[in-house]
């Protein structure tokens, strides 16, 4: 059965009942759910976040390297990073899909099993969405969130603030590398890459753990890990140095890359890891509370805004190919 | 300069001066505008609502018909038109745009002008948004309101309600009908349907007359009047009953479209006027204080749960075609 057979209002219907049977919506602060001109829901909290991102089809993603489910968790798992990098807690979605007339029913509803998946690990309701007719595929998915008091800024970064990034940067993009490539790699090597790119875990648990701790600057590594650092440095007005050898580039892309790895681990995007500053003796305090590897890269300079050093371990500049994702 | 000569942070840039320019975040209660992972403001009411909306080219518009300004106040509109429909007032949007790399960048900022202009005239900040390359241009805008303690409902209607409508239904589907076959009529009437296509007014002060006098049942038409008064009798699991005769047809529609007037009056969609319902003294007190022509069309029935009666005055049923708007 195609979306044109089942019709707008069939199809709604279909992924309203899925969203009924996981019990997302069922916190007594949604007023209204789906359903109404929009949703409504009772906020105690002062501070509220909202972030929106797209996934196009051909642009960002092909039906070749990613299943529905995964690029349903994809589309949705993007959001809750952007509200983790800000310190928030993801509270509510709005999915707006744009689909070919001809998309099968059932690939529409594993897209939704990905993304309801995801949200109910992290409690997050399905509150409203659109849904619409198209040439290609594209989810634009937005998330509101909740903060407490303080909310991790990318312009808050200081001088003489050591760099951090939890997990593994680069992983995403070999994961993508290899899929798109059909690169055979050792059976563990492909599932780490593959999982890397295709289910990408907000670090949610991970950015409160750095607000309760004093940390005040962050960004969620999307464009590349020198790309975003960039973006920092540019809010914050502040430079940067990173020492190459201190990156933490997973073992099996460093195997499976060998020299593109470095590239790999600081020009390739969609690693949702946070890349955050602070001081040392606070950033040295989270490492032992997060339960992801934190890694310190660097550190804050005085330097020319935006302006971004690349260094080995022995002072010496390294040259770097890829500065990051340019949507166009 | 097109956008991929600009780039995407080169025209998010521009868009971003732009929004400076009109003063459209000026509140104190937005901590953190665009340019971050996330919005952040600080709410006070404890209602919120949210509506995502999306338009996509030749599905919703084709750039015939339509200019890039009218485009921009449109999207916005439709989303505005639907928190209004809840009894909210719009705060914040996020803007998600989707454009081919060789779109010139005069026809973004054409359409953020459009926008802009109906952002200020309304006092809603646009805090956040993506930019993303696709093979067509698509628009698709969040916005978030608040409400005070009542919220206008598609559930809420009970038999025995009067049902009533603002402006003048099938005006912008008869502006459609013109613009795509370029019908030649006389110029007021031409400048009123182009109107009423392009540049629909969100009904928000219009929603809190309604809420502030006790009405609980409303929906804005954007599906067409059958189709949407439909979707108030399936929530509420009542009947209604439309006296054709009652139907404010605009004199241009009349006269322009003969007997296709009650066609489009029924099931033309993208009016964004309020269809609402509520006890008959109540409805006569609004239509006194109220600007716009309040119009009542017919009533709640306890008849069928979804099944709506087209009869004239004189109690003959009415066969209509044309039943409204399907996606797909």
């Amino acid at each position: 059965m195609k979306v044109s057979e089942i019709g707008e209002f069939g199809l709604i219907d279909t992924l309203n009942k899925m969203i009924s049977a996981a019990r997302l919506n069922a916190s007594p602060d949604i007023l209204i759910g789906i359903g109404d001109d929009a949703a409504a829901w009772r906020c105690s909290e002062s501070i509220q976040l909202a972030t929106v991102d797209s996934m196009v089809q051909d642009v960002h993603f092909t039906l070749d390297t990613i299943t529905w489910p995964e690029l349903g968790w994809k589309s949705l798992a993007i959001n809750l990073s952007d509200i983790a990098a800000m310190g928030g807690i993801p509270r509510y979605a709005l999915i707006a899909l744009a689909l070919p007339a001809d998309t099968p029913v059932a690939h529409v509803t594993a897209l939704y099993e990905g993304m309801i998946e995801l949200a109910k690990l992290y409690k997050v309701a399905i509150i409203g969405g659109n849904i619409t007719r198209a040439p290609q595929v594209s989810i634009t998915i937005t998330v509101i969130g909740s903060a407490g008091k303080t909310i991790l800024k990318r312009s808050a970064a200081l001088p003489g603030d050591t760099i951090a990034v939890t997990g593994y940067p680069g992983s995403a993009a070999a994961g993508l590398e290899m899929l798109s490539r059909k690169l055979e790699l050792r059976i563990r090597t492909t599932k780490y890459l593959k999982n890397a790119f295709v289910h990408p875990i907000p670090r949610i648990a991970e950015a409160q753990t750095l607000v309760n701790n004093g940390i005040n600057a962050a960004i969620d590594i999307s464009d590349g890990l020198l790309g975003d650092l960039r973006h920092i440095c540019e809010a914050s007005r502040v430079g940067a140095r990173i020492v190459t050898d201190l990156l933490p580039i997973h073992e099996t892309v460093k195997a499976g890359f060998k020299e593109k790895a470095l590239e790999l681990a600081l020009g390739g995007g969609e690693d949702y890891e946070l890349l955050f500053t602070g001081k040392a003796e606070i950033i040295n305090r989270i490492r032992s509370e997060i339960q992801c590897p934190v890694t310190v890269i660097g550190e804050i300079t005085a330097g020319e805004p935006g302006k971004i050093a690349i260094v080995d371990s022995d002072d010496i500049p390294v040259t770097v190919t890829h500065p990051g994702w340019e949507h166009f």
